[in-house]
């Protein structure tokens, strides 16, 4: 009788347990989005909305593109010319050369759900203006935008490799109090936290 | 006769077509990959590399939470929080609520492995110093960084809600040159630009 008894409080307590997370997920959406400010369930209009792009302008296409595509690994997704304007964007990704299509106006649809590209803006003139000061990387005053961040098996044969091909470092792997990430710098300056994917 | 010649000239010719595009795939990689800087054949080390985030920093994180989660749709994946430091770091992205794990340390390591996030970076006291100033978000001078950008199903559809929510637009799908695209800005002033997906 006793182990019965026990045997069902503790199939209560489960339930009960189980019970209480379900409400909570209906109530509250997902963990952690009790936070203050937090909407526990985000309008069903925008459950296809995707995060394309980060936007940084360059000095020089030549110096970032070698920057992002032989040092960091990405491709050059699609390249937009806006002579009129006078300027041209360049967009890079993570992305399988055997994905990218070879047709030109299939690559620009494809290139938009893309997720997390980088847009890199040259303005016309800025790679042979002697007189240009550079960009600004947000990381002094006026600070805002800090860095962006790439996810890498293994954080310490990334930097090792890096250093070899004479990145600039902001803080080494092994640098400061928090071990095991690393920020470097692109030829504008711009912060790169390199983090390891699976810590 | 004539018919069997024209049928393996035809072959011949689709074979040619074939290996000179294999050829050029091997020699320069990928279609865009012959625009000078770019390298063709990024470094087999990098091949798991993902662009994992982009960190801005915010002056009040009820306010953008509000605006990431509830405006935009993103969830909040994780808090972190360093009160030695006195800062806390937001990671908001476009996931499904039943994607991210309810344990916490599981749902750390998932979080770096997914592409795409922002990292809102709330340091200590800015929402309750009335001299801050705020943050810079590039777009004048000094210039740097210029925008993240959301792909949306329907540019239109989206930016009729986000007025009604009274976000702040820098350019309306219709406003400019540029037809079918928006900017809008976040709490704190930084452009997000909204961008149809399959255009």
């Amino acid at each position: 009788m006793f182990g019965v008894s026990l045997q069902s409080s503790l199939k209560r307590a489960i339930r009960q347990g189980f019970l209480a997370r379900q409400a909570y997920r209906m109530a509250s959406g997902y963990p952690g989005s009790d936070e203050p400010g937090v909407c526990g369930a985000p309008d069903p209009s925008t459950k296809d909305f995707i995060m394309q792009q980060t936007m940084m302008r360059i000095r020089d296409p030549k110096v970032s593109l070698d920057f992002y595509t032989r040092i960091l690994g990405m491709r050059l997704l699609k390249k937009l010319d806006f002579p009129d304007m006078k300027f041209t964007l360049y967009f890079c990704g993570f992305e399988a050369a055997e994905d990218i299509p070879e047709d030109d106006a299939a690559r620009a649809r494809w290139l938009w759900s893309r997720k997390a590209t980088v847009e890199l803006t040259y303005n016309y003139g800025t790679d042979t203006d002697e007189s240009f000061q550079g960009y600004h990387n947000g990381n002094s005053d006026p600070r805002g935008f800090g860095h962006i961040g790439i996810s890498v098996p293994d954080v310490y044969a990334a930097c090792e490799r890096f250093e070899k091909l004479g990145v600039k470092f902001i803080k080494t792997p092994d640098g400061g109090k928090m071990k095991g990430l690393a920020f470097i710098q692109d030829p504008d300056g711009y912060w790169i936290e390199v983090l390891k994917y699976d810590q």
